[in-house]
């Protein structure tokens, strides 16, 4: 591949500080599935950036694999999800909910975000025995199109989701980029108390793969291991989880791989704004969405890697941009100056 | 833990070669879902090895999953699988292929493996649509009590089930160790073409994670990555298969671990049977299960870390004693002395 | 309940004859499962109407159960089904298709009808393995808002299908209607010549209770008795299924009964058409859904049961007056008189 | 079929008094999906039965489809089903309860019956969430083998089951017979009480289809009809199960069609002892299993339906007699006569 690929934010490997540890502690002996020091140690770790003592935590390799876990687990076999159209879940897992026995409810959105209002008629609509009963919310943070929840828009789809017996579970595969977004007024404490469950996103976000898993609510606690150990989530040598996420969260490195992937691609947003283009939705964190020519398209593409997103018009279309840790300044630099040159 | 740990053989990380490779190649972008250059690579060794080019592989994260992705990949609803009781789907896996939607009809036998004659009673009862129609034969190598099939055992295995419209999946989470053993007369292209699908496992010989599906039969071939990606099991960051994977068969790591654990397991089980110990089972691989005095045990349990596997009569038990690639001469050499001080 | 009932069409027991059939061969002695020879005798009085002495017929206890029977025995883990936002199985079956494993893909139409133009798009957009894969396109006719397929529309959907490798699944909870429709220029064996399997309402049609799914296509023929078992769909006593369809098929009595249904239904819009209302969509089978001023249904409502289907503006509703084999002309005259004395 | 049939209890229709009440009541409108007056008023007198005002009560309309809407009701993904290997979910229903994602715990008897030291082993050795967490015991009766639960035994099962927060779970196709049965000392309100979920047989005890769950334990209520629904077993045409079990409990019908089906197996079991004949268990309800010489099970078999249960030696075979609510003296007599003339 010698185009530069801004595809999506998992082309390169571990951040190096990762690779190191795993050197290090190679040839320690540890106890497996979960119960090692390693795990224990970033749990312990995860807790701090939380501030809460309370969390459970478990660790798991991908991000459908956390979705499907989660979701087959705090639902009984009537209940379903509610959803933005956007939301991974609803496409592109494959059908990986629906396999584990239940419905996901979609809503329409311009944001990818939900709000009470989308969902209240579809919790009123679901009144009896002959339609499922929608009992967990869905939400992406950043979503599929790469805005984040402000810390307000959080605490009403909180209360309502209370409100109204729904649980709340936040997709965080970029909740580095998402935290570390300039505009973002949510902390990771504040996310965390206002949904149920949630998961920390490492694959996105600098390590080799993993999620961290962090569940609020008491009742969702009891007997996850087994529904991690049943769909083939539960990893033997579980000490690989453990090493990574200890070096995300020992300090503060999660949050700084999150702000290098935001500035980045935020640096592009700049000068794409500042050539001319409009964006399909606000740049904020690190996918962005301009409108570009077709023709200038084709040109880029010969030098980058990017998804054409949507057909704006007859001329132009909107595509994606996603930028990671590993992104290079070079890289962003070039990419700019060819913006100018085949404009 | 101070102990020494014969628990198991994912105790420690992955071989030092491994981890340099993926040092090595940590900045060159790469695609993801298992189409990138490295899982692309790490196949073709992988086929090279099994003298198939035709053969299908995909990389897992681990044992659990590939047993369930490929069991229920493969059967229609009313299907079952036929499996020893000693099998690991049978009573390790939380119910996991149940929870597919398939019954396991489990056989009891005494070495852990599995023959014609124990398989014919099972289809023949098994005769109209008010019972589960058997359709997949699991077996495992080596099996889950340290046993491993011979050539001849494999080739009737693999005649009875072809000739009974039968599909034949062997469960290779420590087939490392199987090929490698002393005793064995099967090569890993002669055991391929005997089954329809199989998996050659990482997580336990060298990988930090990791196992490697094989299909063989053609028709079980299509839409097998829609089936991965509906269980969570399509990693994003594929990379870290395959270069793992390139690492166990660019030359031949794969075999060299196995032989490694295999030869500290039976200088161990040397020792003990001049020391006057049975066996509940021959040691032949990397897993060895001697009968000790309860006293014996009690003194070992001290300075090592073992499972106690059966209790045998009022004074002595069976343990399970396992080594790894990465069990070191010193630790086995230390045992055996323990051994002989402590009797 | 002292209001007649115009909520749907199974608010009585069977047709007479039916339960003279079932107690005329009471103490005959017959086997169980669907073996029995009332079984055999009704499933060849059918495949006589049908015009096709190979299909494959099956009774069955309900339409949820004929849906999520015929559609997970016929899709692989990853396939879905295509169908219209009002579909029964969309919304009405409390997830019954979710809870075998499947993803519904659902379509707005305005008719409740489906054609090649609306589906097309869907398939289209499911192109790789992230995605599920839409293999089964779901149907009724009668619709759930009363409209029937003509044969010109069923034909272009049928030749679509074949030509993209979607299976056709038509749910014929009111095929008896839909077939006796003044309108109707489809045949029983027209019908079933352009779908790949269908069923054939008797609960919503004069039996006590059942359905006949009739299998034309030869792959989808084989161990659908397995499916049936095990999902409880088997019935022991299965002589009460093939008693019912004989008296349905022996001569015309299911065709009749549809006929009488609709007739009841056309009177009633004839007369409230001619007192100047409008209907929500056009009336042509049993189902019909005039618009009518709120104090009217108001005032109606204290002497008839039936739903209010949708508010059309501040004053006025789409109401569903649905009547059945048994409906009397006594009840429809009183309901003319009525709605005249109301207004 | 010129054969008498002793081949089950489900091979005539239903008793008169059934077929009388459906013709009765035939034109009175009713409600659908469970909720109408027959359905309300057959609770009523079932819970009268009971002795218990706060049952839930659900029809159903197979036993196949009881289990597994029960089972899957009640356990959380994880949670497996313990049952005797006998038991009818364990071999004959087509992996129903596997198809909902659960598995069963098997356990070899020598009666059909369970005990708490059968149960204790499996609980002890689920110890961890690697292993499914086994939470139900299903236990029939009658039994498959025809034997019954003494009150003594049943309320030890109980205790167990209580102190060991597993639920139970009893499947009563045959509980017609079983409370019948002369040596029964459990009343229905006792046995009720020991139980937390039972359904009561109509399938196979004189109605044309259909089953009563009881539901006793609170945790288990709320929700049961979206389960139902669910599972296609909310039938529309609910009616036809009220009006039958109406007939069956209005006053003692139910228990005097068991007592008939127990009467005229016990007459053939005097006549088979007498004759010298042993039996594989002890005869006591309306399925009975003698041994006989293969020889007369030849000349039987020209004039009488029945099963071979199992080979004993190599001239003789036990087989299953069944009776029923519609066996007739006449039949009984002969077949005693032929016995005593074939021998």
């Amino acid at each position: 591949m010698c185009k530069y690929n801004f595809y999506d934010d998992y082309s390169e490997g571990a951040h190096p500080s990762i690779l190191e540890a795993l050197a290090r502690t190679n040839l320690i002996q540890a106890e497996g599935y979960g119960e090692d020091r390693f795990c224990t140690e970033a749990k312990q770790m995860i807790r701090t950036h939380l501030d809460n003592s309370d969390a459970d935590i478990h660790f798991i390799s991908g991000g459908t694999q956390a979705n499907l876990v989660v979701i087959s687990s705090v639902l009984k076999p009537y209940e379903s999800v509610i959803a933005a159209v956007t939301g991974h879940i609803a496409v592109h897992e494959a059908g990986a909910i629906e396999a584990t026995g239940h419905k996901i409810n979609t809503l329409e959105t311009d944001t990818g975000k939900l709000t009470p209002d989308d969902i209240k008629p579809v919790i009123d609509m679901h009144c009896d025995e002959h339609m499922v009963s929608p009992r967990l919310v869905f939400i992406s943070n950043s979503t599929e199109t790469g805005s984040i929840y402000n810390r307000n828009e959080l605490e009403q789809l909180s209360e309502f989701c209370r409100n109204h017996d729904l649980l709340l579970y936040l997709d965080g595969a970029r909740l580095g980029p998402a935290m570390a977004a300039p505009c973002n007024d949510l902390s990771l404490p504040g996310l965390s108390e206002l949904v149920d469950i949630f998961y920390i996103g490492g694959t996105k976000n600098g390590a080799l793969l993993g999620e961290a898993i962090v569940i609020n609510h008491e009742g969702l606690k009891k007997d996850f291991r087994f529904h991690l150990k049943q769909k083939g989530a539960l990893l033997a040598k579980s000490r690989v989880m453990g090493i990574q996420f200890m070096e995300l969260f020992r300090n503060n490195l999660f949050f700084e791989l999150g702000a290098h992937s935001d500035s980045m691609a935020l640096k592009m947003a700049d000068a794409i704004e500042k050539s001319g283009y409009v964006f399909l939705t606000k740049p904020v964190s690190n996918q962005i969405f301009p409108v570009f020519p077709d023709k200038l398209i084709e040109k880029l593409s010969e030098k980058y890697g990017f998804h054409i997103w949507k057909k704006m018009d007859d001329n132009s279309s909107a595509v994606r941009l996603v930028t990671s840790w590993a992104t290079t300044e070079k890289a962003v630099y070039e990419f700019i100056c060819d913006l100018k040159r085949f404009a």
